[in-house]
């Protein structure tokens, strides 16, 4: 038969059974093996869950009997019966996954009391009050987790009888008072629940263990893996555990405490604890705590029991622990150990901390820090606490992350205006889309907050490029430009009140919220170096402007991996040449405008040479359709007409020629080159001569040209014939060494990379857009499907955000492979978003990519996660973790 | 040296030698070869085209010697020295493709001559005349198939002449005035080209031989090679010839001839003739051929010779034979054979005839029709004849073949008042685009016209449903509704009007042209039922509806392959509930409209599986944005609200929010089941419930239920657990026989097969979604880069129409192999409009699909190809037959 069921003393931890039977479970089992005080327990694994609801809600055959068996064995070592109303034992229930998810599963306490155990209790303890006070919070406990009866209805009963026995606290009432209180509880269940409340300690067990189960997939725990990236298909632990007691008197307390400041990531034990308490006690917050330190006058001898096994706890698991604990009667008992959940500044500091005191090696330091993690120190962030007490009025897509605080403004106009009169000005741009038109307003805004919209809309696009905080297509709110208000709600937001945004989590909060600055300490850059030393992926940026490129360089880039030209395009004075060469009616009008270009791109592509002297600068030729250019609304059509001098009619009928159906699938990429070879005439002339001039100046400039959106191999033939040209005509050839590349965007790519790898020194993988196209998901659109499919556990992440190894990571694996058969020298890299994402830049380490690149901000992730792709290769751990894939399952309904 | 002239001696006719060669030159070769009278030649291959094209216009190295030594050995073979005053040898140069594009690419006839020469001619022939005839007929044809001179200019000359000395034909003139013609010519040739006329013999040949190079890339022959799937890449052979004269007096002669008729297939020996005259006579129409059996009355010999060697070259070729012969006094020599291009019919009965005759077995005969060429039998067709003297006021998208004569109509309300009124009414119904209110309108024309969309667009959909000639998304008119007329460039066509349309080829043309029925002979159902005897592959149909499940079984359909759920949903009647149900704000309310559906869909069901009565029958679930369902305008909007009695504000809210930026990758296909799991819910209770009542009327219905859109297996685990929940609910477990299966349209449902098969029963091949996914390409956006690719030579062939073997055929083979790995009995198939391609359908058969499912017109097609794809296995020649892969090239400029 198979086993679910596993005494703390029959296992340790390890990352097998930390996915077996959850991070808590497996933890309490190598506490109790290296000889720690904890209270006598088992643990049902995940695989039970599983099972639990693969069978839609039935315990799977064997586990009750084991459950029994390993009761029988609690009864033994604690001497103490389960259900018995001489001497009962009382348990807990706990849930746990492979990775901890604070609060978000449900736990009982107190479990096996009923009106005769109760009495046992207070028989063994010598405490009636304290056995009806136990039984009284057992009842709610449980009504509420396992009975669907809601809390409020016994906080109103509890309040109700406090306030007609005249008792200010819970702890100023009668052994009688709570008597009644648990008689008042128990109808309160018969009338809600609709049963009542069951006496019998198996059926409570049983019941509990059934609702741990399937609080794995209440909404909160749910929403919580979906923010965390966890898998929706591992399944929670359930930890049964003979129960102590913290509120047996002044000699018992109950208390959580780090073994080092999880805020700042000082060297100083931590915590707080509470006289007299159960542990839920110190979570609800009715008493205050106090700090951990006290304890000391209180129980010294378990405090300085305590203090021994903390620092005992933080060498065995080498991290700092986040540590529960319960003394009764004088006695410690550890009740949890994990790793303590940081602020990214402490994960820091305490990696490097460790590593000085010789407490690990500088790759246990690296594995410490999460890269994801490092985001928050590279952005302003809304002060969490201050963010708990606001109100958030609308929420939006996380378009670029950070914080910003400002008065609302909705006219890019407006906002130079304002900041004209007050260069301090702090501004929020509002508006219901952003459009070329509004780029200078948005550079002046402190941060933009659009109503509609997408993750790659203008807006966020634009916002991410300029490294601005920006929610975007916030569907809560309504913006009336002419009322010079938005509507979030019921509230009107008028033109100079304040909000402050959270572009990482996309939320708006009304008024002006505490904004923390990122800070760069020296254990950053230390901890930096380290990664640097171990990583064998490089790391470029995605940058379009010089002001971008020396931000790339100041957070470690190693080159440019995708300069995207069009971005300059959309700049005051380029905007009106660009449209001037799609309005024009032939080949000739469109050489004229792009003669206006030249310069300008001659220019920017300088500037960024300059910035990135010696290293590599990808440089992908247009690449969006042509319609992005044109605004869309009839007012800025006319408007647009009237400063080009060009007949409305005609300019509709150009925007009307340009719609597409499909605009993803549409005229974009090489295509627009291959039938307007100008542009990329114009766009290579701009390219060499720049570097041409910039060698003149004595600067190492490394052009590497690259060809959007190729599917056939001819298609990069034809358009290197171009460049080449146009290199021949420049006279580059031998002076600026340069390359010609492509990017990989489409399936059709992948599978006939051996095509197309002759024509190419480098791939460069678009994520994206590769995404997009193998899963047929249009990143505009998937908002109507993607949340109900990680809801529903069809997907087990956002595949844009995390690269999707099965779908899309075979084909760059088919591409890679087929492209270095015939030329093992190839060059591979990845300039989709994903390539600042954690967990996908370890994929591309596995891969065998040259190197990642992402967005400035993103670039310490970037080159933390490929250190740690280095080391757990070593180690022989997958990217993932600790994770071995298990079969799918799915939520059951509650019965 | 690589070799690139060959003579005709030299060489045999094989699969290779005609695609090295050309198919005239190999022919030429296998005639000499034979012993037939063909004069001296040789020919430069293809090979040495590809790289005068890829050496940008240079002839390649070793070229010009092989030439010059090729022409000693026929100055040697024919006692003449090219360029000799004496006794000169001409020769004629001519293209040749691998396959034959007639009239498409150059020919110089006559090649050698100049002011010396023409003596020597003069001398050689004893006929002064001819020979100055012939000279100014080469300096004409050298001018301007070389040199760039253009037509009518010469034929102003010579009208100007035979003006000025009054006379009527050619023959008339003197060898004095044609001598001054020369002159003329001359002249004519020095001002209008930039250079003299080339008197060097060398140097005509040296230019004529480029000439006819880059005639491949003229834009008749792109155009051909684009309207019949050749390769771009293949280049032309040159052959060139020494010279026999058809005008050397009446005892010469020239003409063209069938071994049968090309228009019947029956067998005569049939063909025309012009005594002295040279072979552009007889295509020029100067002058009236006779029937060829009246060349026995002129020169007797010859023709008996000639009936002689027709019949062996039929017997040697085993088919139909296209012969070019001159008679040069009294000796008949052979200056061609070709396979002769044929009507449909006549295909058809040659192959048939020729079995019966004991010439070829029934595989040859299989082989000798092409799949594709029986669509003609399958429509009805506009007269060509009529075709090629009537105007065509505007072209579009041939977007469901066959023709349609009928009188323009602007809306399908008047359609049905017209129809109402004359029930033989024959109507054009002529809209900007259609809707689904335009149905009943379609359904009563003769066939459609639209302004806007695509081969996916709504008419183009429909109609190919119906069997109905359309052609959609013509550019070249403007419909004005309310004027009741439409604009084609400057003429306007009012209501009422008469127009043709050719929906083959995406033709309008202005008035009554006549049309000819399609025509099912014995002989079609002989050869028919031989394929079916060789096939392997069964063939099924795309059918939405019982009209059109009838027809596909006269046509031979083992099954439905495709019935397309939503468009029954589009039927009158229906279009209400279903607008309810996605304007409904809630499930209930969902659930009520879908209630309405239910007896509609259930009705439709019951009727297919009764016409297919023991055959499968694949019924896709929901497919399309549900968008797609609700009209755009504001008009049609303002209309709807009031029929629905919902505020126009609502509505306009709903369309809004169903906006999708790509909807071809957006909320479709299984995402709407899985979001809203009702609506499958209702389509399978209608399937489930139908064919249980089917059988309870004694019929043996055969549903095959599949998914579309698959991307992730847990796509079709959560989609397939609705669909066994309600077989249970609706009992049909144990009564009916059906199957549970996914269509196959995206690249990632290809690279994890294996994870999806375990959960199918069969997997279908969309491969029009997997193209534009694939390859990134829209289908309705294609327009503006796929025939510039095409013409480019960057893609060979549209894959829209044939496969992409390389890209999505290999994501296929993928697949296939994927999915068979673990479950090796599943079903593979394909629905996309590939099925009914003969290519494609041969590609099917190569990758081991168990069938291909076409439009109900195209099932012949694919029966035929699928027999032909054995056939040609066993002969181990790939299905696009003779063709190896060439390095590609690209067109260079005129010099």
């Amino acid at each position: 038969m198979k086993r679910f069921a596993f005494a703390f003393e029959e296992m340790r931890a390890s990352p097998e059974t930390v996915f077996l039977l959850g991070n808590k479970g497996a933890q309490l089992a190598e506490m109790t093996s290296i000889g720690l005080p904890v209270p006598f327990g088992f643990t049902i694994s995940t695989d039970a869950c599983r099972e639990f609801f693969a069978a839609k809600g039935q315990w799977p055959s064997g586990l009750k009997e084991q459950v029994r068996e390993k009761i029988a064995s609690l009864e033994k070592k604690a001497g103490k019966q389960f259900g018995s109303r001489e001497n009962p034992l009382l348990v807990s229930v706990r849930s746990g996954s492979y990775v901890s998810m604070p609060g978000m599963m449900d736990t009982v306490l107190n479990l096996g009391l009923n009106d005769e155990t109760v009495r046992g209790l207070a028989t063994q303890t010598g405490n009636e009050r304290m056995a009806f006070d136990s039984y009284r919070r057992f009842i709610h406990m449980f009504a509420d987790v396992v009975m669907g009866v809601k809390h409020e209805l016994f906080e109103e009963a509890i309040a109700e009888l406090k306030h007609s026995v005249n008792a200010k606290s819970d702890t100023d009432l009668s052994t009688g008072q709570l008597q009644q209180l648990v008689d008042r509880y128990k109808a309160i269940v018969t009338e809600f629940a609709g049963q009542s409340f069951p006496s019998d300690a198996w059926a409570q067990l049983e019941m509990a263990v059934s609702a741990v189960f399937r609080s794995w997939y209440n909404e909160r725990a749910i929403k919580y893996r979906e923010i965390n990236n966890l898998r929706h298909d591992a399944g929670t632990g359930v930890t049964v555990q003979s129960m102590v007691f913290g509120n047996m008197g002044n000699d018992s307390a109950t208390g959580v405490c780090f073994t080092r400041n999880p805020s700042t990531g000082a060297k100083e034990f931590f915590g707080e604890f509470l006289i007299n308490a159960q542990g839920e006690d110190v979570v609800a917050g009715i008493r205050t705590p106090q700090p951990i330190q006290e304890l000391e006058k209180f129980i010294p001898s378990a405090y300085l029991e305590l203090v021994r096994i903390q620092a005992l706890l933080e060498t065995h698991y080498k991290d700092l622990q986040d540590i529960e604990f319960t003394v009764e009667h004088g006695k410690l008992f550890m009740l949890q150990t994990r790793a303590g959940k940081r602020t990214a500044q402490a994960a820091v500091r305490v990696a490097v901390d460790m590593v000085n005191e010789r407490l690990i090696s500088r790759e246990e330091a690296l594995l410490l820090v999460k890269a994801e993690q490092l985001d928050k120190l590279l952005h302003k962030q809304l002060d969490p606490e201050a963010k708990k007490k606001a109100l958030v009025i609308a929420r939006g897509l996380p378009a670029s992350p950070g914080a910003a605080v400002g008065q609302v403004v909705f006219s890019a106009r407006k906002v130079a205006e304002l900041f004209k009169k007050d260069k301090n000005a702090q501004l929020i741009l509002v508006r219901t889309e952003t459009s070329p038109e509004d780029i200078e307003g948005m550079h002046l805004a402190k941060g933009i907050l659009t109503a509609r919209g997408g993750l790659t809309s203008h807006a966020a696009v634009v916002a991410r490029g300029m490294g601005k905080c920006c929610v975007a297509g916030s569907n809560d709110i309504m913006v009336e430009e002419k009322n010079k208000k938005f509507k979030a709600g019921d509230l009107n937001i008028m033109e100079l009140e304040w909000v402050s945004l959270d572009g990482s989590a996309g939320e708006v909060y009304l008024g002006q919220l505490p904004v923390s600055d990122p800070t760069f300490s020296k254990d950053f850059e230390i901890l930096m170096s380290w990664a640097d030393k171990v990583r064998r992926l490089k790391v470029r940026a995605n940058a379009d402007t010089p002001v971008d490129a020396r931000k790339a360089r100041e957070f470690g880039a190693q080159g440019i991996g995708l300069c995207r030209t069009e971005h300059m395009f959309f700049e005051k004075g380029r905007i009106k040449a660009v449209r001037e060469m799609i309005v024009a009616p032939d080949k000739e009008g469109r050489l004229k405008a792009l003669a206006k270009l030249l310069p300008f791109q001659k220019g920017d592509f300088k500037a960024l040479f300059k910035e990135m002297n010696g290293l590599p600068v990808v440089i992908r030729l247009l690449d969006p359709p042509l319609h992005e250019f044109l605004p869309k609304s009839k007012k800025q059509l006319l408007d647009l007409a009237e400063e080009m001098d060009v007949p409305y009619k005609k300019l509709r009928r150009v925007v009307k020629g340009l719609h597409e159906c499909n605009p993803m699938l549409g005229h974009r990429g090489c295509r627009l080159g291959l039938t307007y070879p100008e542009i990329n005439e114009m766009q290579c002339r701009a390219v060499f001569e720049a570097a041409l001039e910039c060698e003149a100046e004595g600067f190492r400039p490394l052009p590497e040209i690259e060809v959007p959106l190729v599917g056939f191999a001819n298609e990069l033939v034809e358009t290197r014939k171009v460049i080449e040209r146009i290199a021949r005509e420049t006279g580059v050839e031998g002076k600026v060494h340069y390359k010609i590349g492509t990017m990989i965007e489409l399936p059709r790519a992948c599978v006939t990379a051996d095509e197309i790898a002759p024509h190419a020194d480098f791939f460069s993988f678009g994520t994206n857009d590769l995404t997009q196209t193998t899963l047929g998901f249009s990143r505009d659109d998937v908002g109507k499907f993607v949340p109900i499919f990680l809801q529903q556990g069809i997907l087990s992440k956002d595949p844009f955000q995390v690269i999707d190894r099965e779908g899309v990571g075979k084909l760059m694996h088919t591409c890679i492979e087929k492209g270095r058969s015939v030329k093992p020298s190839l060059e591979v890299g990845i300039c989709g978003e994903h390539g600042g994402e954690a967990e996908s830049v370890m994929f591309c380490h596995e891969l065998g990519l040259d190197y990642v690149s992402c967005s400035p901000f993103r670039i310490p992730i970037a080159r933390l996660a490929a250190a740690q792709a280095v080391i757990l290769e070593a180690k022989a751990i997958d990217g993932i973790g600790v994770v071995k894939p298990v079969a799918s399952l799915s939520p059951v309904a509650e019965p």
